[in-house]
Parts: structure tokens; C-alpha cells; sequence
């Protein structure tokens, strides 16, 4: 971030016509947005989407409530317009893009072999570093792809620890038995990989996926063009975990838009020590959560760009 | 609220392309306003956000950290477009109105008379019920005034008993003199009053201001008119209380839309059954924390009324 304009914009919201910290959270937001931007005065009229896609070979191991297909047709409905994230993209004045990737080639069971080869993870990357606009004022990172809950509970078990348990939750909506399955999955890939998993990107490449590691790459290629991110459920923040383990301050362009319902997502969430700013029972993915908080920041950035100051208004400090 | 809508919305969220429950509290929202305006895919295109200014004798008795001029100044402020509830309405696409009520005339101090005659109270509440625009499709309801917390906190005490420790905070920003200074106050004006609080009009007159009833009026009028109400803060939800403890089922068309950091807005707010929306630190009133909720409330009716349903879709549903 630009100390300069960090210095700026919060000279700028001590002058503002409100009690000193009366808007809350939105000031330290829009001083954040405004380090990242450079600029004292930030905007957000220019915020993108990012939806990745991707099918994975543990699905076929009965750890989610849809069946694999589910994956392109969803695809087929985010080009369509009908799914939630194009209404919240919408909404809030975001474009949208979706990248599918190779649907048609789940990645391996990694309960038997590395997900990705090395080549595939780099490939992966390489699509969500591309898929960056870089005259984007703001990015949001969601994914789609059936299984993939259980892909990251597996990369939050090796780069924090804990038993699978810790992290498996129910996803789309697996009863009991599918919990003790997807439970079982993980702890399998956790022994398969052991001698991979202190390197945050070997976790990446033999425990996740390629929309995960798609999301890893828009995330590090924000960082590098200092655009902000909003952080969406589980699965968007187990890719940032990656990132958050490879690099300390990976993350300092990135807030937590929303706590998820799924259950280890609170949990994750402390471990990347981010505060959510919206906690309301979302468990979709889609990158919704965080679409949704682009309100709140649009709401942030509109305050302290927009207020007059005491001065401006002639209004008495008290 | 419209039984058919409810009934049809309600269905028809079960059919959109999403896991059951996956957008959490979305769902029941946009059910919810669908209710109010009788139809399965409900809009937020016209929200109206009122902001309405008084001053309080009790200013006088040292209970803000502002001088009493402000609320004057603020409502400058307001007509310049300069305050930030000015920045969220426009940022959330709502129309905005200020009604400054009286501000050279403040209400009586109420440790000595009841705050307002009956005939000052009424030209209140019918300046609230007026200002509703009934083609608005959702209205937020917001305050200035000068000394406000302290009275919001006496009507609190009063509708719902305990000490007036437990309902005063620091507002705008008092020290610990002056939170004891509005503790006493709301102590003697209790004791001044005691023979009329058992009635919720009388406690609005006696220790209200003509803000709080404006916003007891304007809600009363939304009621009447189906329009669905963001509740703000402290203050908003004082004047909600009112109607809340006058007949029961009279805050069913409104949603918590924020918990302010205001000490007791938590305590309030449960004790009107709403659960709030955001919990972002602000205390800032002016309907600036409720108009950052239009945010998630839009949110959800564009998921509920724009999603495709699985068969439209070509999705498969588990």
C-alpha cells in the first residue's frame, strides 16, 4: 500500500462531518482501499467477478450431495445469467467473467496420486493470474466445482493442522454419512501427500484443484497490480491460505466479506486473521458472500470520498 | 404481509439454482419482502430514506459531546448533500428527504415537563406518517438531533424497565462524566413521569423528541402502506419500541438493519425480536447504518426475483 495516501486518507476521514469513529469498520475500509489505490480519496466503480471452475476426481468417492455434472451445468448457467452471482455482480455494478477449467478432465483422486501435476497446477495458476483486469478497482474470487468443499478441508488441515474432522463440514448439504466419508477422504490424502505438505504449493498441487489454484493466482496478481480483494467462503479462502502460508502479508489486499455457514470456515478465517464483515448464513460459494460485501465497501468508499468536512459544511467539532 | 406472495415465494425459492438454505438469510428476506409487497419476485427499486432533525431540552444539561447548534448545522449538512447518509442513500440508489422539525424551538427539558404538549406530539407523528412516499418500495427511516441518545434511552427505560445505567451509552462520544450526567438525567425524567409510562404514547411525549415520534410516525405509515422498514439505530429503534410495545406485530414489516456500537442498541434490539443484518461498529444515526443494509436487502431480491429455477436452468437438483 501507498503510505502517502494511507497518511492522506486518514487525515481526510479525522475532518469528516461525523463524531471521530462514528462510521465504524467503514472507516478503516475505505483507508485500506484507499493505501491500496493510492489515492486519498478511493472509488470503486470498476469492481470485477472472477468465477472458476473445476471437477475433481474425489467427487466419484460420494463426498458431496450433487453429482459431478452439476459442475458445467452450473457453468452453462453462470454464462445464461441465471445463477445468484450474476445477480449480485449485477447489483453492485460488477463485471463478471467465468473461467472453466477442463471440466471434461477431472483433476486425480488424490487420495491415489497427486491432484494436479506440476504442469497443470502452473497452468492453473497461470489462468487466474491472467483473468485480472488490471483497471479493476476491486476483484472478488469465487469458484464452482462439485467436491471441492472436500479438496479444501484437505488444504486447511496441511497448512494449519487438526484432524480432518476440524475441517469438513457439509458443503452443499451431505448428511452423516457423507461427513464420515469426506472426513475419511481427507485423512487419506493427508497420509498419501505427508512427505509434500511443507511446501504450501505442493499442498495446492496434490490436495486441491484447479479452480482453487485458479483463485490462488487472481489473488496473487491482484496483489501485484495493488488492487483489493473481498475473500468468499471455505473454498476461496483455503486458496488464499496457500498464498498466506508461501508469503507473510500475502493477504494485506485481501478482507473477509462474509462468514460462511460452512463449519470450518470460522476457523479458517482466524487462522488467516481476517474479521468478516457480513455473517449472514450464505454457504453457496459462486463467490456470493463476497459480492455481497462489495455493498458495504461501495457504501465505505462512498463516505469518505464523498462527506463534506467540518470546515466544507461550517459544522461545529463539539 | 400477503399470504399468496408468501406462499408462491416461498415455493419459488425452493426451485432456484442453489443447495437448499445455501444463501442463508438472503432466502427468508427476500421472502419476507415479497410479503409486504404482495407479489413472488418482489423489487427494491424506489427506496425511500427519511431523515428527520429535532433539538431536546435536555441538550442544556451537558448529556452530548456536541453543542446543540449542530443539529442545525447538520441539517445543512444534509440539504448540501454533504453528510454520509447523503453518500449511501446515492450510493444504494435511494431517494432522500429532510425534515427539520421545529430546531429553534427545542422540546422541554423532560427532568422538569413532559418533552412535548399533546398537540406538539401529534404534529410530530404526522409529520413522520406525511413523509412516506407510498410508491417508495422500502423505506429507511434516520435522525439528527442533538442530546437524542439520552432520550431514546428514557423512552428504552421506560417501555422496558431496568436501570437507566443499562440503557445510556456514550453517543456521539461523552467521557464518563458526562454517560453519568445522562444516567441522572433519564433517572429524573423517569421519576418526573412515572404515572403516565404505562402508557407508550405518553413516554414518547413525556420523554421523546419530535424526531422520535416523526420516525414513530413515518413507520406507522409504512405499516399501513406495506412498505418494509430498515430499522437504524439507537435512536430509530427507540422510536420503533414505541409502536412495538403500542400493539403487538406493529415492527413485523421492518428488519434490524445494524447493531450500532451505541451500548445498549444489542439490549433494544432483543427486546424487540429483531436479530440485525450488519454489525459494522457505526453510531453515527441518520439512517446511515439501516441505508447501508439496502445494500443486502437488494442483494436478496435480486437473487430471489432474477435466478434461473433448476428446470429452466438444466440443472441437476441432487
Amino acid at each position: 500500500p501507498d503510505a502517502e495516501a494511507l497518511k492522506a486518507a486518514s487525515a481526510r476521514n479525522g475532518m469528516l462531518t461525523k463524531p471521530p469513529g462514528a462510521l465504524g469498520r467503514l472507516e478503516e475500509l475505505a483507508i485500506w482501499v484507499a493505501g491500496w489505490q493510492g489515492r486519498e480519496k478511493p472509488v470503486l466503480e470498476r469492481p470485477q467477478v472472477l468465477i472458476f471452475a473445476g471437477n475433481h476426481g474425489i467427487a466419484a468417492r460420494g463426498v458431496s450431495a450433487f453429482p459431478a455434472e452439476v459442475t458445467v451445468q452450473m457453468v452453462a448457467n453462470f454464462r445464461a445469467g441465471g445463477a445468484a452471482i450474476n445477480q449480485l455482480a449485477k447489483c453492485f455494478g460488477a463485471t463478471m467473467a467465468v473461467h472453466a477449467l477442463e471440466l471434461d478432465r477431472p483433476t486425480a483422486d488424490f487420495t491415489q496420486q497427486p491432484a494436479m501435476s506440476e504442469a497443470e497446477a502452473v497452468a492453473a495458476l497461470r489462468t487466474g493470474w491472467d483473468a485480472v483486469d488490471p483497471a479493476a478497482d476491486l476483484v472478488v474470487v469465487g469458484e464452482m466445482g462439485i467436491a471441492n468443499t472436500t479438496a479444501a478441508a484437505a488444504i486447511a488441515a496441511a497448512l494449519f493442522g487438526g484432524a480432518a474432522e476440524d475441517w469438513v463440514g457439509r458443503g452443499t448439504g451431505v448428511d452423516n454419512h457423507g461427513l464420515k466419508r469426506k472426513a475419511q477422504v481427507v485423512t487419506e490424502g493427508l497420509a498419501r501427500h505427508t512427505g509434500l505438505l511443507g511446501d504450501p504449493l505442493q499442498v495446492l498441487r496434490c490436495l486441491g484443484g484447479r479452480e482453487i489454484a485458479a483463485m490462488s493466482g487472481a489473488m496473487a496478481r491482484a496483489r501485484a497490480e495493488r488492487i483489493p480483494v473481498v475473500l468468499d467462503g471455505f473454498i476461496a479462502c483455503a486458496a488464499a491460505a496457500v498464498l498466506h502460508r508461501a508469503a507473510p502479508g500475502a493477504l494485506d489486499h485481501a478482507v473477509a466479506g462474509h462468514q460462511s455457514a460452512e463449519g470450518a470456515h470460522g476457523r479458517l478465517l482466524a487462522a488467516l486473521g481476517k474479521e468478516p464483515l457480513l455473517a449472514l448464513g450464505l454457504r453457496l460459494g459462486e463467490g456470493s458472500g463476497a459480492a455481497l460485501a462489495i455493498g458495504v465497501l461501495k457504501g465505505a468508499v462512498a463516505c469518505h470520498s464523498g462527506m463534506a468536512t467540518f470546515a466544507e459544511a461550517g459544522v461545529s467539532e463539539g
